[in-house]
């Protein structure tokens, strides 16, 4: 089986273009620390790529493992049934591909513990 | 001027009653770390209580100055137009009070940071 492996952050996607800021940050310092490991960002809606998109060009390039990891605060309905279903087709389109999807970067401890560091310095706190 | 203060973490809702768990996490390790102020959550729809509410009660407590910290990932329309709306409504309601905005919770660099962290792990990277 084929491992060469790429890695997907999947963000919601807005219309507003100031949106994608911290998520293209976020694979810019991503893909500095691994750069052995193609990464790139997908969006569920209203940005481009879509996640398909991505998948198809990967799958492509000749990747044969993708992980992709929802850069979501929370497990909502995009999570729990979007997702999963883009997921399952992607599986159909691509039988070759293994995709793995992870937990969602809110869901993180160390994610939680530096957002509870913002929190308390906008409050002014200790 | 009455200056007892408070935080609100202010977060998207949804309809899966799964997608509260992190920022309910949120708020009790930030309300550990200060426990002089009054850390609650506030929600922009699907999930109460919703943040007009969440203010008027804290102001009938005696509240002075709330500080809102958007708990998004990035900065698109409900951040840009929704919020500042609700606002500037929240001051017309609230003459006395005080309530400052703060930066998205995902463009703080610590916890894109940690976001890195969290991505690089899941891809099995270093």
């Amino acid at each position: 089986m084929n491992q060469r492996k790429a890695l997907i952050l999947f963000a919601h996607g807005a219309r507003a273009a100031t949106w994608a800021a911290p998520f293209e940050r976020l694979r810019d310092l991503t893909q500095e620390r691994m750069p052995q490991v193609p990464v790139s960002l997908a969006f569920l809606e209203l940005m481009e790529p879509r996640l398909p998109a991505r998948v198809a060009a990967l799958a492509a390039e000749g990747i044969g493992h993708i992980t992709v990891v929802p850069v979501f605060l929370g497990v909502g309905g995009h999570l729990l049934r979007d997702l999963p279903l883009i997921v399952e087709q992607l599986g159909r389109d691509h039988p070759g591909l293994a995709i793995e999807v992870a937990g969602a970067v809110g869901e993180d401890p160390g994610v939680i513990d530096a957002m509870t560091d913002y929190c308390v310095k906008s409050a002014g706190g200790a």
